[in-house]
């Protein structure tokens, strides 16, 4: 499988010429990404991709992948640039369906690199069932880019009526979570600093599309969903309560944190509830649904830990609030400042 | 309007931290994306821009721009990025309806500098008609990227049941473009370069959707179109001969080539027909209606130096053939190496 289809002896690193336009970058996209993605729309090797959507409306999403290191335990940058679009669509409660891909490769990349990273892109988009559309490269000078950038824009549609918004939340909405916080940014930082545990923390990077399209599909009327990526929980909670002007109470002791990102967090000095995840998400639901939602999520394997955290409440002043194991409140902010860097 | 709506005093560059999911990160997309973005999906701040679109087929495209340096004569890589993914949409004959917008910025970054870029975005996408549906923004490390790298990935809708793409060519077509070639790719190379001529050679930078679907709101059956960016038009010729089968034949002297576009290229040794332009396009259509297609190109400003530059045939060996001012003929084949790095 990762046996690269370009002879590594004739071109062992990527060339700026294999993002000049001429024949080497027609030899990249012939042998690496046309072989790899084997789509219909990518084969017009057209500007654009002709797509017969079905009828009803569009989710719309891109996201730009710069993380560091290109692999960690549990993931890569290629698999992250799948699953985080495909999730950024799920959450808008739309079935994935198309996915551009734009890499910015930087000159003297090890083309070995690049084509692992293109098989681990090829694996996940079969994972999630969505097809690559439509694609573009360049190449930076070396010293101006660092190895792969990729962004991923996502189409998919909605077969359902819900509006599912930070502007739907209500009070009373109860939130679910799908399972423990914080192994993605630790995973990232743990290799970073060297760290050594006895097993290693592995990324929790997942696609979460057939979870919500089960729920929506069971008749939960979701009102709005979030990935917890950068900034976590916290931050994501924060965003959503500023959008619908309610605030949430969530319980400390609820939110799952596994023992080894736990030991991390203490160790780097992270709060948990702000470190981002690839496979987690908050889903606000009625109180009257939220048995019912949670017995679908735990039925999938990406949810089966999924817990109820707290729920949406009209406390001023408006604010996520955490109450702890004895039952003190404290105001969960807004991430400030920088916390992870490039951890997507 | 180039008053920067962040402080300069607070912030005069761009941090880590303005990608980090916290609150920079919102301020950045608060005072500076949104508000200069305006449009309803964007404003719903979710992770999927909810869109309704018309019926029909859908185009779908993506595109990087790394072009340094971030501003040249006749343009800047905001308006590269919003005028480049227009353009790829209506080579496919779509109406362009929504953008997206990924930034990799570096950190250190003047924020000036951004500010300056998204004031140039706003006002080109509202010169061609489209929104910014959704955005995503990553920092890195300084010296991992270069200022700014921005993708903007594109939907278009075809409101015609063409069948626009390089397998549509068939013998006898007659190519149009839309007039001079190799001003854009000279401009950047003059400003990199340091060359001073009498006036500074200006990008073609330019949006062609209007002129496009003009040519097919009247009738005229496209068979293929290519905007002439990286590679120029000997690439964009020969990407298509070689998916269609079938030989081009251009004229050298019909090909229209500016004086200071000429003198550049000859001082640095380039050939205008491998130059990148970002206005220029050809255009594929039946030799009966290649006198109206030329009549409606000429009436619009981006075409108003449009010409007939050659036929399709079905010569052996299946190749680009250009024929100079003596007859004498020539294959002109792909671009192998780099010619210009870094030009969109």
């Amino acid at each position: 499988m990762f046996n690269c289809p370009i002879p590594i002896k004739n071109y062992p690193t990527v060339q700026l010429a294999h993002g000049g336009g001429g024949s080497l970058m027609n030899q990249l996209i012939e042998k690496m990404f046309l072989a790899s993605f084997d789509s219909a729309p990518l084969k017009q090797r057209h500007d654009s991709a002709m797509l017969d959507l079905p009828r009803g409306r569009i989710a719309f999403t891109t996201d730009s992948y710069v993380i560091r290191p290109l692999f960690f335990p549990g993931g890569d940058i290629g698999k992250l640039a799948i699953f985080g679009t495909v999730n950024d669509l799920a959450m808008a409660g739309a079935k994935p369906l198309y996915l551009s891909v734009g890499f910015i490769l930087e000159e003297g990349l090890p083309m070995e690199i690049l084509w692992k990273v293109i098989c681990s892109m090829k694996e996940a988009a079969e994972a999630t069932g969505v097809q690559i559309a439509t694609g573009d490269t360049k190449v930076v000078d070396k010293g101006k880019g660092d190895g792969i950038f990729i962004n991923t824009s996502g189409i998919g549609v909605m077969d359902h009526s819900l509006n599912i918004a930070p502007g739907q939340v209500r009070e009373g909405d109860v939130m679910i979570v799908n399972g423990d916080l914080g192994r993605h940014g630790m995973a990232i930082m743990a290799v970073r600093e060297g760290l050594e545990f006895e097993t290693a923390i592995e990324s929790d990077a997942a696609p979460l599309a057939d979870m919500i399209l089960d729920l929506i599909g069971q008749g939960i009327e979701i009102h709005c969903m979030r990935d917890l990526t950068r900034g976590g929980l916290a931050s994501a909670l924060n965003e959503i309560s500023s959008v619908c002007g309610l605030s949430m109470e969530i319980g400390e002791t609820k939110i799952p944190v596994r023992e080894d990102a736990k030991a991390a967090c203490e160790l780097l000095g992270f709060d948990p509830l702000y470190v981002a995840n690839e496979g987690r998400c908050v889903v606000f639901v009625p109180a009257n649904q939220a048995p019912k939602a949670l017995e679908i999520m735990l039925r999938h394997d990406i949810g089966k830990e999924s817990v109820v955290i707290g729920q949406v409440t009209k406390e001023t002043p408006t604010a996520v609030y955490l109450k702890n194991a004895i039952g003190a409140v404290r105001i969960v902010d807004m991430l400030s400042g920088e916390q992870l860097p490039r951890i997507c």
